[in-house]
Parts: structure tokens; sequence; C-alpha cells
């Protein structure tokens, strides 16, 4: 990245030396598990300079909005409503939370045994080095699982700005009145940070515009039904993780041009793997840059992801919001449906995550799923035995894996990928 | 406990060889740490008599009410309310949950980083030694912490009754209507399992029986303001515990009782253990029977135990519920307030505990606080550094304990609470 980002991060207040020596690890990563992939979609050069500018070129253009008077709004999960963020003239940007930072100093003020991804947000934020969660006018926190919603009171004492949005555990009619009140408190509350008032004419635009993001990475994920895999899990993960960086119609633009571009191969019966490679499906938590072990030791093993059930994968994306609503009060309604289909192992009962997989491996034609629990969380480690139930009864292979940010289980994960991926053959 | 027995347990289906191996150790475990004390009240010989038949003549009792065509409610929270069971003609038993059990059965259901008490419930069901369990017609789980509520997804598999009541996470207008909106559920539901209505008098009458219950508790928590301490921990421990089994009339008297018999040697400014003993407040996670390690290491230290800011304990037992309403609504309402006072650690944020914390350590004249968590309970051990940081700042000795039901740590816990009461001193 350019040196004229320096003074731009050093007037966010990052620590320019834990930055620089997370950026370099970051670039060594990416060079590491991206470019050295072979016949990669010409497309997916626009996210290599994504990521090359993560933390340059998008936060300048953050700051370029911010001095134009927009606002940006921060956030750690899918259950932010980003159309009403961008009805209101503000920007929604996903914050850091896939690698250690400060480990010891977080473990002051949160448990040793919260999940990787907890930990992570608030090692960004304690080391100094996440320019998003700086640029950011307005925090949203979201009381999801435990870990979360206990660490946001912890959170609350190191930030100036951060909002708790209250969410249910259960889809039932007091589930739905809950989320309903709580987004339009939250449409409120960025009302008042923008001073925009949401129109029917800016929401109708939000739904359209982030419709367009999701039928884009949807329209991607559809063309990974092919055989043999017209990308790889790799890099269809990268357009998945920028989903929540980039601008959305220029992400947007970028990611149909890789589906166009994938159209001619698929055809003709090319791909970035062999034909019969065996296809796996990640089911589980989030994956959030730059925490790419799983589908690194997935690919390297032999196989190829060829869908994603998770948070960055389509338990975010898959749902539109009905756009067609007259009044601000119709929209926010359609948004509300919308999110509450999100199946997060948050809701008890949650039969639609099982219903979802099983749906996705016969998709996807899946040959096994690898279900990925970070250590720690809850709802989804404890969710992860009815899934390998439920699959095993439809004799679909599953692996699951439990594992953390380290590189200190690579081998022992390889090691178990490599068997399950020998008894897909 | 009586051969009589025997049939009695065999009927309800429990393994007689492994409830033969549990009661023996349970048997031994109350004799040492129990049986063994000094000066105990004479009262106390009613608990001793309770323990001694806790899986006998209570569980007598109950099937002689089922036979006359009670209801029995099994229950694992304090959120689930004694009032309406008991107002709709059931009997509300709180279910085994303090000691492992089956741990390697439990472990192909549970992920292994789920705490002690939610493993224990699940090994008590499998390992079928829990006549409680057995002899509910209806079980109520809850959604408290996310280890529970998805636990109770999976119990649902192994049981055909078991009932769940969602619960708010913060204590906004939305939250309050929620609890309002389940809790007027779970009275329509035990209303159909008995085949009884709530009725205003009913109501009232249960109310107060449940308040009385309340009410002694309260009472024998406040002699233990006394220095010397009239009692000790592990004895008001004990009948803390037996609240949630015993007949609530026969329970209050007890304790009544007991309180009666502790004015004289109070006001004679005698108690079982010395004038200056280092006094000590448990707060936390609930100790549920036979969990007596973390007391029994207190006081063998040469502390002794004057609260427990605990399910088991205050937390679950300081509010009355006002009954001076004129209708059932009404009555529910007054249930509800009650309830939503529950300064639980699944509540963001949950300010009202440390409050509470700070007040029982000025009421009990305390010397200092153990913060009793249970290795991934994350509400507990994610508030306990809060709780920690408040008491420093007003130099309240604090001491975090992290631990489970094995008795792997003792001597470690020993080393560290021989260290702290030292320091008490």
């Amino acid at each position: 990245m350019s040196d004229d980002y320096r003074q731009m991060w050093k007037d966010l207040g990052l620590d320019l030396d834990a930055h620089d020596a997370l950026l370099g690890v970051l670039g060594q990563g990416y060079q590491q598990v991206f470019l050295s992939q072979q016949d990669r979609p010409e497309g997916m050069a626009y996210f290599d300079f994504v990521m090359s500018e993560v933390h340059g070129l998008r936060i300048k253009e953050l700051l370029d909005e911010k001095a134009a008077g927009r606002k940006i709004v921060g956030s750690y999960c899918v259950f932010v409503p980003e159309e009403i963020v961008l009805a209101a003239n503000a920007t929604l940007v996903g914050l850091c939370s896939g690698a250690d930072f400060a480990t010891e100093d977080v473990e002051k003020l949160l448990q040793r045994n919260t999940c990787a991804l907890i930990k992570s947000s608030f090692g960004f934020k304690i080391g100094k080095v996440c320019p998003y969660l700086e640029s950011a006018d307005m925090i949203v926190g979201e009381n999801t699982c435990d870990g979360k919603k206990k660490a946001y009171e912890t959170l609350g004492t190191l930030v100036d700005n951060l909002y708790v949005m209250d969410l249910p555990q259960v889809k039932s009619e007091n589930g739905n009145a809950l989320l309903k009140a709580e987004y339009r408190r939250f449409k409120a509350a960025v009302e008042i940070l923008t001073g925009v008032a949401v129109t029917t004419e800016s929401l109708k635009l939000a739904i359209r515009t982030v419709n367009a993001k999701r039928a884009a990475i949807h329209r991607l994920s559809l063309l990974r039904k092919a055989d043999p895999a017209p990308i790889s899990g790799l890099d269809a993960l990268l357009a998945n993780q920028v989903f929540f960086y980039d601008n959305p119609a220029r992400f947007t633009d970028s990611v149909n041009k890789i589906c166009d571009e994938l159209e001619k191969p698929i055809a003709a019966k090319q791909g970035v793997f062999p034909e019969k490679t065996p296809r796996i499906l990640v089911s589980g938590c989030p994956q959030a840059v730059p925490n790419w072990k799983l589908p690194m030791i997935v690919e390297t093993a032999g196989a190829v992801i060829v869908g994603e059930e998770s948070c960055v994968g389509e338990r975010g994306t898959r749902n539109l919001t009905d756009a067609s609503g007259q009044t601000v009060d119709e929209m926010l309604d359609a948004i509300v449906d919308r999110y509450f289909k999100v199946d997060c192992a948050i809701f008890t009962p949650n039969p639609d995550r099982l219903a979802h997989i099983q749906q996705m491996v016969t998709d996807y034609n899946a040959d096994g799923v690898i279900h990925y629990g970070l250590q720690f969380c809850q709802p989804y480690l404890m969710e992860s035995i009815p899934v390998e139930k439920v699959l095993e009864e439809k004799n679909i292979p599953c692996l699951r894996i439990e594992t953390d940010y380290s590189m200190e289980d690579v081998g022992q994960l390889t090691t178990r990928v490599e068997a399950f991926v020998e008894q897909l053959r």
C-alpha cells in the first residue's frame, strides 16, 4: 500500500508499527493463499486489488464520504440491516474480526474461553489496527450469542459510539415483534446520526441496491453448481468477505463481471479443479478476513469448496427484501421479514438451517459437509451435533471441525481433512 | 434409604445399579461435608433427614400426589414461576444437575465445552438416576443462556414432555412484554396439564405460599449478618438447595424453626465459627445438590460464607411477589414484575447485579467476594471481569474461580482460597 496512507492511519489513531506488522502478515498470507492459485478468473484481479487496498483506498473513500457529510456505520453481524443504513445516507461496513491480535490484553477484558471472532474484534480495537472501526461514526452491536452480547457491555467502555440492537431468540410472533421494534429503533438512531430522514424513495432505492448485491453474489453461487467447479472456494469466499466492505454498486458490478466471465468455461466444461474433484459444502461459523485457514487446507487437500452455509456466505445473503412496499412502514416490515428468515444458530429451534444445509448439498452437488465451528462458539458447536446426525441419516459424510484463528492446529486439521476428502473419492 | 423404595425407583425406570452408586457417593459426600461440621443448629436435623430421603420419601410424596391426581412440573431455573404451577394444582420441583454422570454418553449429544450444570442434567437423564425427572409430568426448559437453549433442543429428543419458555435478554419494554406473554402461555400450558384453571383465589394463595418460603429463607439470610456467624455457609446453602425440592409449607416451617433457634446464640454472641473469622460472599453460578465443592473448601480454609449471590441463594429468592392484585391478570402482572427483577447474567446490560453484590457485601459485612464461575458458562464468566473491577475499585478483595464438578482441581482451588482468606485476615 502507498505511503500516502500513513498520515491517514495516523490521523485515525492507529498504532502504525502494529498496523504495519498486521499488513505485512496479511499481504504475505494473501500471496500464499490466493495468488498461488492456478487458472483464477480474470475478474478476481478486482478482488486482489480490493484486498491490497483494504486498509488503504477503501478507507480513503470512507473518509472522503465522511468529509462530504456522510456517516459510516460499522457492524459485526448480518442482522444489521444495510437497507436502513443506506436509506439514511450512511455507509455500512463490516468490522475486522478474522485474526488474533493483542490477545494478552484482550484476555484482561474477556474471559479466556471466548471465541476467536469476539476476541479478535477486541484485539483490533485495543491494538489500534482497524481503520474501519476508527472511521465509524456508529458501531452496532447485536444480542446474538451470549459471548457477543456480554462482550458489547465491555466494548461500550472502549468506544463512545456503540449502539446495541436486541434480537429475538425464537421465531415466534413475539420474536417478530421484537425485531420490528428494534429495526424501527435502529432507523431512528441512524436518522439522528445522519440528520437524514428515511423516505419511501430512499428506502426503496436502498433495498434495490442491497438486493442487487445479494443477487450478484447469489448468481456467483449458482455458477458453482457446475462440475468442474469454475471458481475456487477460496476465491468465492473472498467475494463473500468483500461483500461486507466494498461500495455496494461497484461490488455488484465486479461480481457480475466474474459471473459473465465464468459462463464460457462452464459451457466448455472447464474449471479450476479437475472434474470429479470431491465437492465440499462448508457450514457453520462465519469466516472473516483474513481467516482463510480451513478453505486453504481443504483446497490444498484436493477438494473444492462449492458453497458456504455461513453468515459470510448464503446464510447472510440468500434472501432478498421485497421492495414493493408503498410506504416506509411497509418496506420496514419487508426488511424485518427478510432478516427474520436468517437461520442463525442463536435461534431455538432452528430447523430451517438443517433444511438449508441439505438443500445446499443437493443444489451444489456436494459430496460431503465440513462443519466449521469456532472453539467456544456455543450456538454453532451445539448445533453441529444435530447437523451431523441429520446428514448421517441421509448418508451425507460430515466432518465436524472445531478450531480458532491460530496456526497451531494446521497439521492436525490437514490430516483430518485429507482423510475426509479421501473418503469422498 | 429404605429398601422399600427400590420398587418405586424401578417403576420410575431408574437404573438401580447406577442409582445405588450415585446414592452411595452422595451419602458419603454428605457425611464428610455436612455431618462433620461442629455445633450445627439442631434445626439442621430436618435438612439432614430431607437429604437422606431426597430420592426416597420426597419422591414417594410426589408419587402419592400424582396418584391423587396432582401433576408434577420439573424445572432447571428460577425463572419458572412456582406461583403459577401451584395455582394450577401442580407441584414444582428442581431437577438434578449438581454432579457429573454418564459424561461419555453426554458428550455424544452435547459439545465438550458445555458447562457442567447442563452436562449434569443430561447425565442424570441418560444415566436414568434422577427420580424427579422421571416423576415429572412436564419438564420446563427456558431460553436463558446459549448452552441451555440449544441443549433443550436435544433434550426434547430424550423426553416427550418438554415445554420451553422463551425469555428476554434485555430489560426493555419489549423484554417485559415477552415475559408477560410467556408467563401467560405457561399458565395456559399448566392449566391444560392439570385440567385446573388458575383462579383469583388459587393464585393469591400460591403467591402467599411462595412468598412465605422466600421470606423464611430471607429471614435466615438476615441472621447471617451476625458476627460470629450463627450458621455455616454450607448449612445455609443446603437450605437454599432444599428450597427447590421440598414441600413449600413444610420448608417454610423448618427454616423458620432454625431462625427461631438461632436468635438465642446470636444474642449471646455465639456462633459456629470464631468471631473475626473472615467473612466471604459467594457470587456467581448456581450450586445445585451435591455441588458443595467450593463452600467446603472455603469453610475448611478458615473462612465462613455469609451469603450467596446466586440463583441458589438471594438472586433466586430475594424479591417477593405483590399479592394485592384483585384479578388473575393483575397478579400475573405482579409475578412478571417480580421475576423481571432477577438479575441473571443472561441480561444485557445487568447493572442491578453489580449493585446487588456490593449491597450484599455491605449488608453481610463480608470481607471479600469469591466469584464462582462454572467453566464454559459464558454469561457469568464474562460478567466476572466487570464484577471484579467494580469490587477492586471499592477496595473489596475478589477472587475469581472457574471450575467444574470434578474433584481434580480441589488441591489447586484450596491453595488459591487459602491464600485469599489469608489476605482477608
